[in-house]
């Protein structure tokens, strides 16, 4: 598999490489049938990238991550630009294929600014993309950025939804690419039962966030409401119980 | 009422002031028996604004809506600014109550570039919210806007569900004040069983846009494959088909 | 009225909610007859708030108000997420009328980073603008946003002047906006002998400070030099002594 | 002069050099005692630049100044890139001084998408400016720029009045610059009774705009209310009716 | 091959995918040695992308890249969007190498508005590039973009200079990422003898656009005067002709 | 010399104002037969400048530049607003003339935001620029910042390369302006054998970065490879190592 440099050890790989909010990565490592509902949360925000961030004020930032001052800004401090070194600009992060046996059966792995501290205030990020046979990213949208996805390897049905509920959807073959506005919900379905895909996307921000509109809507912490769900989908408590009780909530 | 000029004609209003894609506004008489599926598709619409634009490059830009060219730009023409009148910069449309006799009970009137030329390049739009008794905003997002809302009567619940899923909410008294950030799924519920809500929201952007979750994922057109609702929303192809001859798909 | 969660305390209401620059808030209580110089150029910074300002790079930045390290930035640095609460979301800051017992007869509140920390990074403000009969917020530009103005109560007559210096006014009714573009010099002035006039503004900034444009010529510290203000205004000596003494300077 | 390459004709040079809104140039053959009020709604235009723009979206996008269709944009749009010459890229606008034979004593030429159309989508201009001997460029504003001024030759005592009515004043000798912030209130006076001042300034925006505070609110067209102008400068109806007057209004 | 539905055709593909200024896309059929000096301007220009534009103002703007009305703008025109396929959002533009064969060794293939019109606004490309054994893409800069290299095969030897002229350079093997920023010299060396490199880059603009450093100094057209280039590389006369000679000028 | 206020002295001025990375200004008292490599990475570096900065979230930001908590950010921090001096805000940085006495013969002094702290984060910085007979400032990009240059004193050759390698040249005489796009290679040149020239230029960036195309590919720390030189500018060995060694590498 091009993406991986010791192919043999992928098929055992059971990192899940996701990104929590402010950038902090936390790798799990789990077994198919602990896939506890905490995960899931995590898994949705692997998705988090950003999108048409301010300029950068001077060549690099290498980012800082390591907060010792306890000070947050909207963004991330840098290094001492005396200290840059170029494996701050480099990364293997996305050289390894995410285990994908949870309850959607995908992984994304993003370059972020703790994996590729080099790439603060570029406005710009990397994911890799493996979804299992039948595997999906289901209904989601990133609050700061547009995705372009070229498929590697495998078979896809991605498309996304404009404002006016209309649904753009293609199927892609291999080295296909396709486009995901701003904040739109969209989805990636692998349709091939056996095979699993492979994708690389570009986001157009350092941070661009992820929300599955299912996990958002139905297993937030604290809950939303049965009543706001019976009434924004017409469904019935039961129902609300059954796709809490289902997603993981 | 404070936002109506003639309160005896309000209780009959039954103009629903909608936005469509491109900002062309519709306006509907309507009945409430008559609340066809098509219907749900505009009001999802009528949420359609925009954030963090480009900069003005003039004082100002009324927008030119007639489009005699058959152009199209990102963001709208102005009309030569020497024909530029007081009126462009003036508008009553938020001033009458929308039709909430809809399956949701609510209606969302903007200054748009149709009835308010003159906020064309300003990067803000105002709107008026009008919930019935009971009524809800469903869960939905603006792809591109920051909203704040200042409740101006009735009770209302709101709140917001971040990238991790985690839920904000707070319940609102008259000239209480709440932030939506950028993207993310907010929802607006009235919970008072006799009266009706008035809020009205700034957006920070001319065209903000909006989503709501489950008309887009199960309402589209064409709709999306039930595989992937079903995957998503870990349901079955009865509750699939359910959901949507309810949402009026 | 619709604003007030407790109307009978409102006539009496005595608080001026103000916006130093730098964010802070300070809340005087005053008398009519205590209407000191000083007090306006605090009225002035009232309408300090912010345009076009840079997208968020995370889903929300709630500010950090405290400024423990003593250091400034361009905008302000968030708390750390994992501490963000529902309420750093929610303001009741606009519920109540400001005090407009003062040299012209207005009081502007903002919801701003202090009252309303969740907005901070987000790009827009709402103002609550409170005008005594026949008061007036005097022409006045903002330098980092536009406006639009609703009126909820009362009457006003509004406009601004171009950088061609060609005026745009109109008189409005309640439930009628009106568009200010950015950094142009604008004017409200309620018509009304009798009724105070109440609305609420949408400003697209985080911080779209405001210069009264009387204010910064004649009574600024220290004071533009008596010779710029004769010739700038075509005056003589004894005038701008006056109107400086008139202001309050 | 430095800035001059024909200085014998400079002293009787009677251009002034304008940018009117939209960009278009307009030159005057004027003679001193001929300075009609209308001339200073000119001169004020002239100030009229740009900052913070978008950004350009291709190398260059040289003005399209003939709009032969009759369109008007957020910016200006561009010639055939096919057709752009060296020439498109330079400018001999600021090599003559403008003339400054009128009330304020001050002429501002601009480098604009007229004379330099190469500088279209770039985000900012340079301007010349020239006041006689104890001229003044009167407190005005940018609604669309930060200003950086240099001093060629003379003397100049500048400032500019934040948001809480302070102002910060220097005098400069030759090779001093001053910084005046975006939207801000500021001033040049040359105050030495016998010689000219040349200054050269750049402005961050590809259409700054400008508004001097006297003009704007005495002789706009129409007039702003005489009771708007009566409260807000603190004056009485022969005062607003004299500096009118004066002004040329 | 990943990229590749046809492997077995991709040997033998000669086609280059380049890119013109104002995203004129043309395909040469060459053969090797017909590599004509001319030829490597274009190939210069293949690398032509964009960074940091302006936000989008509506869901999309599939590019009208037909240009009826011969009118040029600061990034394209839309078209109708009620005209938006689901096509405009797809491309399989970077699913064949381009031909290495040419002074270099390399191609770049963008996805760009003409081959995938649904990007147009959204502020990102995604690009292919192959790289020849011992192929080079010369030090070269993107005027408008950031961009993060992920190595699918081979191995890169890769670098960027800032403006201190400090180098930071590493060596990537396949799944390794890289990032340079914006506007600094750059450079992607296959130091592999044998093997091609494959690699895929996201580049923050719609349009980046490429200069190499060498080319743009020694074959422009008109070209430098000798003068500044034997100064500005202290070199002789003789030396310029040969390097002009050499790259094809 | 119109930009110096002490001309006696300006011929034997000996100081060359440079900018580093990261906005140090350090001076250096030198003699012409010191003329050290390393100080021609100085040099290029005084180019240093930015473009399309964010915008200002305040009135100013008068940049601290003692940094005592060693944090570094995208762009500079600001001193407490309450310390703000008249004097922040006005630099006689400009008015000497800077050292040519180099291997290139050419001097740039910038207002940056450690002369002129008032100007951090208002998107632009002016620059006098010295030019000794016959002196040249090489081929470079600025990768933050547009620029457009009026020449006082002397005679240029100026022009820029656009990304299809066409070349826009112009000869200026006083008083003319030019334009160099965002990110494009550049050069100024004296044509003068006898006199030196003198021209300011504006920036579109707070911190525009400059890079000497041969000093960037030819004199880095660590070098460049060999290999990458020869093959990126077609020469030898015995070049590589003569251009380097010539330009003090």
């Amino acid at each position: 598999m091009e993406l991986q440099r010791e192919p043999s050890k992928a098929s055992t790989d059971t990192l899940v490489h996701t990104m929590l909010w402010n950038e902090k990565v936390i790798e799990f490592n789990m077994k198919i049938n602990y896939v506890l509902p905490q995960l899931f949360l995590c898994i949705i925000t692997v998705l988090n990238y950003v999108q048409s961030d301010p300029d950068p004020l001077q060549d690099y930032c290498v980012a800082e991550t390591r907060n010792t001052h306890n000070l947050f800004h909207n963004g991330q401090p840098c290094i001492n630009p005396d200290l840059a070194l170029a494996s701050h600009f480099a990364t293997s992060a996305l050289s390894k294929s995410g285990a994908t046996g949870n309850q959607f059966g995908f992984n994304v792995t993003l370059t972020n600014i703790n994996n590729l501290p080099g790439l603060n205030t570029l406005g710009l990020v990397m994911a890799r993309i493996d979804i299992a046979a039948n595997g999906l990213i289901p209904p989601h949208s990133h609050p700061r950025a547009s995705e372009v996805t070229i498929l590697l390897k495998g078979s896809l049905l991605v498309g996304f939804v404009d404002t006016t509920n209309r649904l753009y959807t293609q199927q892609l073959r291999p080295g296909d690419s396709f486009v995901f506005p701003k904040g739109l919900i969209h989805f990636l379905y692998n349709i091939d039962p056996v095979n699993v895909a492979l994708a690389v996307s570009g986001l157009s921000s350092q941070n661009p966030g992820a929300q599955i509109s299912s996990m958002a809507t139905f297993v937030s912490k604290p809950p939303i409401p049965d009543e706001i769900l019976k009434k924004g989908f017409k469904i019935n408590s039961q129902d609300v119980m059954r796709i809490r009780r289902n997603l993981g909530g």
